[in-house]
């Protein structure tokens, strides 16, 4: 299963650690890190991983200037019977590589990253916490590295992967969050960077999420940058709709990112037999469903708050109330399900969970 | 006229300086660095100046992961007086405020900045190259430093100024490039950032370069987001062209960065009483005045590169060539006129070039 051998350094002293019945969204790291580094003509090298540190770089590191960089995210847990699981992390590898190459970042073996993943889990496994609605998160993130001011691809880089042990990503938690439209700023626009996970993206959506916040909402929803009329993306997640008994997510059109938990959601509907749809959703469909009554649910899904359920949308001076404010059946069937699979107390159907497996990480790497 | 009092900690040991007349772009920088924090609640605190040195980051540093960085790029001269001389760097300082504004940064103050670069100039003095052709290019940058894995703005940043002595941007000089059209990747649209001086949108524009130079253009011509019908920009320039004697460039319109040699060029057009014209221009616009013969130049503009004549573009699997794919009149005139200025050789008539002044910068400082 590994034939993967990375240079492993412990660290001498551990941090304390947190309390995990009162964990906050990445703010605490676990005491090692994995680093590779990526050399012109000499490819991707030295896999190791090291005491948790703070990185050195020239001031002059493309990445501070030139914004040449992609991440993942994803999450492992840890089950009752003490397993700790990652779930589908092959898809975040593969992801990686597609943000890879639309930024001019050469390719990973995404193997090779599961198994890193595997051994720094393995090493830090009692950062994995165990209360309710807790994981483990996992940021795999590529920066460019080389010293030189010019527009152009980096031919170094650094491949690094760091955790954090976290609570529930909004406040609300599986409460439903009010959304504004945003119809002044975009997020992105087919033939842009939105279909990839790279830092610009995020940079870009800051205004409009400070101006939603100022209005009291907590996040905003993205129309498509070219006729500002279809809904993209919600905050940093994918968006469904339950219009009239169907499940409704706009298609993946090259500015939407395609993403894990996105796809999670679209397996089960089927498999639970709900129709669905990945189509084109004008937001002007969505104002006429909610007027006809027939906007049922509508929810924000993705790795750090799984799903997210919507209770407002705010467009054009006007407040659609969906489901009474209340979490839909189907947003809190498809969380239950999913953080089910997850901790593995659900059966996997799908293949989705890769276990870490410490006994045979750690004696081969030993 | 200059009450900020920085921190100077001079380098004890200086490095060698690269021979003057072989520079390259952006490969060499000089001994020392400014450096300033911001904290939130504190505001932007501690100016200095400091050997040039690594920055050390917590690999959760927000500017690794969301992109959330600006920056700046402009010159200093040396004169055959020994002078050395600033080239509109109050432009600069506005433009990274507006920059600031729509990237969520707090914005600093724009004298100090000047003032600062003043003081490191002068420290670094002996880096100025007095070859022709060569310069001091400036790099000011603003990078989110906060250890959080969340997507806000971060309340942590560092503004940092490094400067290297610079030859020429193009191999080619003011030898004119050959431009390809990009008609699938975008650049920026409306709303987005487009008009910010952001990594993202310089991390976007790679893969269209990459592109390009695989077919032997050395450049991208950049057409909008929305109906990929106007043109924007050339690689990371502003454009211009010379189209039956009027000279014409695309109009700002949010999603074009607003550059200063942009501005000083339509300021010596305008001054010249040469018919100039901000406004729309489509690439049908710019084939069909080639058929017709009244295509007589276009050129991009930048700091880096100053002026860069353009001898073809490559659109619809045709070659448009320019002028015979020789330096027109008008881009040789703005070069020499525009260099001239910057090397105080030509009366400086606009109010464009900043002494460094290096003895009140020096007294005021220690």
């Amino acid at each position: 299963m590994n034939d993967y051998q990375f240079e492993i350094n412990l660290s001498s002293t551990k941090k304390q650690k947190p309390a995990f019945d009162q964990l906050v969204f990445g703010r605490n790291f676990t005491d090692h890190m994995f680093v590779m580094d990526y050399t012109e003509g000499r490819g991707w090298h030295d896999p190791r991983i090291i005491p948790y540190q703070p990185l050195q770089l020239d001031p002059s590191a493309m990445v501070f200037h030139y914004g040449q960089s992609v991440f993942e995210g994803l999450k492992a847990y840890l089950t009752e019977d003490q397993e700790v699981l990652m779930f589908r992390p092959y898809k975040n590898m593969e992801r990686l590589n597609r943000s890879n190459n639309r930024l001019c970042i050469p390719a990973i073996d995404e193997e090779l990253a599961v198994q890193a993943l595997r051994q720094l889990i393995s090493v830090d496994h009692d950062w994995v916490p165990n209360e309710e609605g807790t994981s483990l998160y996992i940021r795999p993130f590529i920066i460019s590295t080389e010293p030189y001011l010019g527009v152009a691809a980096s031919h170094q880089y650094q491949f690094i992967i760091i955790m954090s042990p976290v609570g529930a990503y909004y406040k609300e938690g599986i409460n439903p969050v009010k959304i504004a439209v945003q119809s002044e700023y975009v997020r992105a626009v087919k033939g842009g960077t939105g279909n990839a996970k790279t830092g610009g993206n995020y940079a870009s959506s800051l205004k409009a999420q400070e101006v939603a916040e100022k209005s009291g909402y907590s996040q905003v929803l993205w129309l498509d940058g070219k006729e500002n009329k279809y809904v993209e993306e919600v905050g940093s997640m994918n968006i469904f709709f339950k219009i009239n008994g169907e499940i409704v997510t706009p298609e993946l059109n090259g500015s939407i990112l395609e993403g894990v938990t996105r796809n999670s959601v679209i397996e089960l509907i089927k498999h639970w037999e709900i129709p669905l749809s990945e189509r084109k959703v004008s937001i002007d469909e969505i104002y006429e469903a909610h007027k006809n009554g027939q906007l049922e649910e509508a929810f924000g899904t993705g790795t750090a708050a799984v799903i997210s359920p919507i209770g407002e949308f705010f467009w054009n001076d006007e407040k659609l109330v969906i489901n009474n404010g209340e979490t839909g059946e189907i947003s809190r069937k498809l969380y239950d399900t999913l953080t089910g699979i997850q901790k593995g107390k659900l059966e996997d159907k799908f293949g989705w969970i890769v276990k870490v497996d410490e006994e045979k990480a750690v004696t081969s790497a030993i």
